[in-house]
Parts: C-alpha cells; sequence; structure tokens
C-alpha cells in the first residue's frame, strides 16, 4: 500500500537572498566560488551590505527538494526551524503554498530566521554564505515519528552535521526510518560539508543509507581523491544506490555495483544554478516513490533541475507535473 | 552642463511578493486582472495566506524606473518611505546597491514598509493588491530640494495621489523642478488610479508636465473614451510629450502633434509583465537626459521591458548597458 507521503524531509529552513555578483566580488569577499560557507549574523550584514540588489526566495537544500517533489505532484512532508520573525512567516508560506506538510513550531525566542546570501556570478555559479540562525535549534523532539513512518522514503542533508542537535534529529529519523523499512536518502550537500564530516558521514552512510545524492567534486572528497571513477565505485560499494550529479554531463547512478551514466539535455540560457542539485533529488525521489526505473527517476531529476538553472530562485517555477508528463 | 543625476524620482516605496495564480484564483479572490487594487493589513494577510509561493523583491514604481535608469549607466536618486523594518532594510538595501543615491529617512513608527502582492497568470499578467503603509508617509519635507535641482529630469507615479502627503510631496517637487527648468515626467500608473483622480490628474498634466508615459487603457480612461487614436491625441494636446506602451505592439509618442509607431521585438517567452512599463521609462528617461531622439529613447524603452518581462520580478537582472548598447 502506498505511504502518505512520497517523502519526508528534514533540513535547514533557510531563506536565500540571491544577487547578480561578478568573480572579482567574489575575491575581494573572500568567498570560495561554487561552495557553501558559514557565517555569523555580523558578517552577513555586512556581506549582505556589500551585495548587489537581487531577490528574496524561500530556500534550505532539502526544502527545495520537497517543493520540488509537490510540484511533481507527490505528497511530501518537512521538518526544519524557523524563527517567529517575518522571514519564518515567508519560508512557512512558502512551503505550504506548495502543499508540503509543515508543523514543526518555530523557535520562539533567540536567533533570526537563517539566511542564505547568495552570490551568483555570470556563468550562472551560485556561491553561498549561510548564517544559520533558527535552523540549528532543530532537535529529535522536532522529529515527528509519524510523519516518517507515513513515508515512501526520507530525505536528509549533510548540512545537518553542522549542527549537533540538528544532527541528533537526523539520527533520530533515520532510526525511526529504518525501523518502519523506509527508504533512507541523503545528499552529502557541500564538499567542505563532506571534508568537516568525513567520518561521521561515512559510517552514517555505511550503517543506515540506501541512497546517496552527490555531485562529483563531494564524492571525490568523501574519499580523499581527484579519480572520480574510484570515488564512485567507492561510494557504489558503500551504499545500496548513488545518483551523482555531473551539470551538464548529466549524472551517474551506481547500484548493486552498476554503473550507468544518464544524459541531459543542454539549457538554452543557465541563469543561476542555485537548487539545481536539490531539484535533481526532488526529480529522483518522487520517480523512486512512485516506482519507476532508476534511470527514469535521473531524467525526472534532470527535467527538475533544467527548470530551476532557467532562473534566480532554488524552487520551480513552473509545474514539474506539467513539464515530465504533459503531452 | 550635465545635471549630477539623470533622473529624480519620487514614488510609493514597495517591496513586491510575486507568486504564479490562476484566473481561477483572481475571480475566486475578486481581484481585477491586470489592474493594482489597495487593500488594507488585514486583507494583505489573508490574501497572502491564500496565494502560492513566491519570491520577495524590492519594487515601488518610480523605485523600478530608477534601477533601471542605473542599470542602462545613468545616475540617479529616489525619494520614498519605508518603515525601520527587514523589508524597509530590502528595499534600501536593493536600491542603494544599484546605485542610485537614496536619503528619505525611513518612518520611526506606526506602519510597516508597504507590501504588493502580485498574482502573476499564465498569460504573464500581473495582478497586484498594494498595502500602502509606510509609504504614505512620505511628506513634503522629504522632498530633497537639491536632488530635484541637480536631475536632468524628475519623475513621479500617478499612485501617489492616492495620498494626500505624498500628493502634497509630488507637487513640491514638481515647483521646485518648474522654477529650476528641469523636465517633468509622471506615469498614469493605473486605469484605477486614472478614474480616481481624473481631473487633478489633468490639471496637474496642463499645468506642470512635460512628458507623460501611460498605457492604453490608461490614456483612455484619462479622456473617457474608448477610442485609443482620439485618448493619445487628446494626450499629446495636453503635454508636449507623451510616451503611451501598447504591450507586443510597441508603443507610441505623441510629440508637437505629430504621432508616431514604434515597434518592438517580439519577446521569446513573457514569463510576468511586473515592471514593463516601469522599464520602458527608465529607457526612454535615460535615453531622453542623453540627448537622444526620441524614437530611440522608446527603443531603449522597448530593451528594458522586453528584459524585465522574461523574469519575476519587477528590476532588469541583467545590465541594460550591456543590452542596449554591447556591440
Amino acid at each position: 500500500m502506498p505511504q502518505a507521503y512520497d517523502v519526508a524531509a528534514i533540513g535547514n529552513a533557510i531563506v536565500d537572498v540571491i544577487a547578480p555578483a561578478t568573480d572579482d566580488f567574489l575575491a575581494l569577499e573572500g568567498l570560495a566560488k561554487g561552495a557553501m560557507g558559514l557565517i555569523d549574523e555580523g558578517r552577513a550584514e555586512a556581506l549582505y551590505a556589500a551585495m548587489g540588489a537581487g531577490i528574496e526566495a524561500s530556500g534550505g537544500s532539502a526544502a527545495n527538494t520537497v517543493a520540488g517533489v509537490a510540484s511533481f505532484g507527490g505528497k511530501a512532508a518537512y521538518m526544519g526551524k524557523v524563527a517567529e520573525d517575518l522571514l519564518g512567516e515567508v519560508f512557512i508560506h512558502d512551503i505550504r503554498a506548495g502543499g508540503v506538510t509543515f508543523e514543526t513550531a518555530p523557535l520562539q525566542e533567540g536567533a533570526a530566521t537563517a539566511r542564505c546570501l547568495i552570490n551568483v556570478t555570470p556563468d550562472g555559479q551560485r556561491t553561498m554564505s549561510t548564517f544559520l540562525g533558527a535552523s540549528v535549534f532543530l532537535t529529535p523532539a522536532d522529529v515527528d515519528a509519524s510523519i516518517i513512518k507515513a513515508a515512501q522514503a526520507i530525505y536528509m542533508e549533510g548540512y545537518l552535521f553542522d549542527a549537533p542537535g540538528a544532527r541528533a534529529a537526523f539520527v533520530k529519523a533515520a532510526g525511526i526510518a529504518r525501523d518502519a523499512g523506509r527508504l533512507i536518502a541523503i545528499t552529502l550537500s557541500d564538499a567542505f560539508v563532506v571534508e568537516r564530516h568525513r567520518a561521521g558521514l561515512l559510517a552514517f552512510i555505511e550503517a543506515e543509507v540506501d541512497l546517496v545524492f552527490a555531485n562529483e567534486v563531494e564524492t571525490m572528497a568523501l574519499f580523499e581523491t581527484a579519480d572520480f571513477a574510484a570515488a564512485a565505485t567507492a561510494l557504489g560499494q558503500l551504499t545500496k544506490t548513488a545518483a551523482i550529479t555531473r551539470g551538464e554531463h548529466g549524472s551517474v547512478i551506481m547500484s548493486d555495483g552498476q554503473y550507468e551514466a544518464i544524459a541531459t539535455k543542454p539549457v538554452p540560457a543557465v541563469i543561476d544554478t542555485t537548487g539545481a542539485g536539490d531539484q535533481y533529488a526532488a526529480g529522483f525521489l518522487f520517480g523512486l516513490a512512485r516506482g519507476r526505473p532508476l534511470a527514469e527517476c535521473a531524467r525526472l531529476g534532470h527535467i527538475a533541475a533544467s527548470e530551476v538553472i532557467g532562473h534566480y530562485g532554488p524552487r520551480p517555477q513552473t509545474s514539474l507535473k506539467d513539464l515530465a508528463f504533459a503531452a
């Protein structure tokens, strides 16, 4: 019998501030292009003041993914921590407006809702500086076991490893999912996250995880090698299925020792790659929850990623269901 | 000698919330498609709760226009009222980040920064519901005479006629500009604004205004006729120059009794028409301040409008200078 949810996700609940930037600006601000760096509130204010004019949009990696699942017509739930402030209201509005179940109680006092300052260079690459704020106050108490049990798959961000409480929530959710026989998926999130938490991630993946999402750089970082084929093979041995994104070259699926490359169509104009990996995961997870073959899951992932890189903002602006399934 | 500013603008300082919507949603919420309606804070909260997931972006008609002027490489200044809150900070950040001079003191207490809830239907049409908040607390004291005198042209929104204080600021600014020999431009803003303030607008245009921006519907509303040619002729008689936008059909310039139609190139995918008229005015005013012929001013307007309707959000996301002048 199908579950109430296709996917239940846990992640850092973040609002994005996205603006165009030059490569010189990244250099001047000491930002590592394409990566995610953690910053404190003071640095966030200074960096924001220096950034160009932009847009604000609800973000957060796993939240973007469940928004994508909902856009495919899937049923999704999300757990993450915002504050009781305006950005928190925006986050809650946007995730619920997409049809995603979201019931995590906002943080009552203390830190503000998390913000990710995203500088987008003319090549479409996004460089992220995150003030984690309220998002790291997610704790195991915020994990709703009934939702985890009612989902085909649970999906969690490697980003959560940066906060002890959130990491504990992550572990609790995995335990509930395992006991209920649910698929457990994670994304490695970022090469720097992998470097900070390599041992913990390796142990966790081996013990608990059925499906790993990663890009090439993260995969190589996990195994400390510059040899992508070797890293992909190692990841494939560590977990049942790995889906590794390769930008314009599509993605690679490692499953039961087999390697399969899936091509993607060129996107006419890449505007902003924010959310590309998140939307790939959305398509893949939606397909998997609906029993599609892995190669088709990857193709759904590419459809979603192609939509999101054609505009500023990390979530789909057109119906992924229509894009994928309309004649 | 050229002035310090190409354009100084006065307007309602607003942050936009832009989300996709269906025509059924507009009908259900009683919204007049393509128009701007004024709402109070309670209605704003209820409508926001009902809207889809969206993005937030600094807006305000005249503010969008000066952001466009700056994107062309022009020098611009802006006067408008925000509150001391997060949306006010976003507005100030974005307008200054574009290089626009903005020094209006924020409102210390009382209303929140103005918000415009914009529902975008699949045809790209935007329907706006505005909670004016702090923006209507702009007063003549906020008009900086030294900036007005230092600008080639001043530009004001018809929207300002809805708030007595702002309207007084409008009149004060026009007086300073007239005494300094500056060009005075306005936009009619919205057909409902025209209906609410027809007599006042007609008298003000005849007495003070050198250049009027309007679309077809607003032009016909001003003269209470369904005959566009008659309305355009009447507007041409009332003011020195009128630039009337006609969507995909380009624009019409009425000047010294002459009628000139300027075509525009088709835009491959119209995503969101928010800001189209504002950006047309940006290109036109920038060209005029730089001494270009009227037909070229209109073409610059079309370049800017075409950019902004290709994405969500009311301000350019690529350099208009590059679009217009790069070989």
